[in-house]
């Protein structure tokens, strides 16, 4: 089954390298775009008999391994759910 | 306007951070997940009067700065949009 994970940096969080981007936007004559956040995106195959499993079993690999949970949240997508 | 533009690597070059990932996740017991790549994830907040005004500004901007077309493929989303 196939899931997306996005994981993005708490907004309370300062993201120097959004920031960066916004600054050479900038300079590159794209001043409509006022604020970028960078986050980490992730595609993984899971083996589960349901939607509810394969859910289950990323929010945890989330949790555990891809996000830091101090300062950065995220949100999973499962192939043929509509989330929740 | 905000938007989101997700940048993975093209299937046919190899991701080692996803088997990175993958192998890790083996050795924490998640056998279930079989496969992983890993992407960039950008939140951009774009000045525009129309949704297809702020989807062209945001492609360019993944074209010139945010992906490397060489090896990279992107796909960009405007709230209010359905897609193409």
């Amino acid at each position: 089954m196939k899931t997306r994970v996005f994981v993005t940096l708490k907004p309370s969080v300062f993201d120097p390298q959004g920031r960066t981007i916004v600054e050479a936007l900038g300079s590159m004559g794209y001043a409509s775009v006022h604020d970028v956040r960078q986050g980490k995106y992730f595609e993984l195959e899971v083996a589960a008999a349901t939607v509810d499993e394969a859910r289950a079993t990323v929010s945890e690999v989330a949790d555990k391994l891809l996000a830091n949970p101090v300062i950065e949240s995220y949100r999973v997508e499962v192939d043929g759910d509509d989330g929740p």
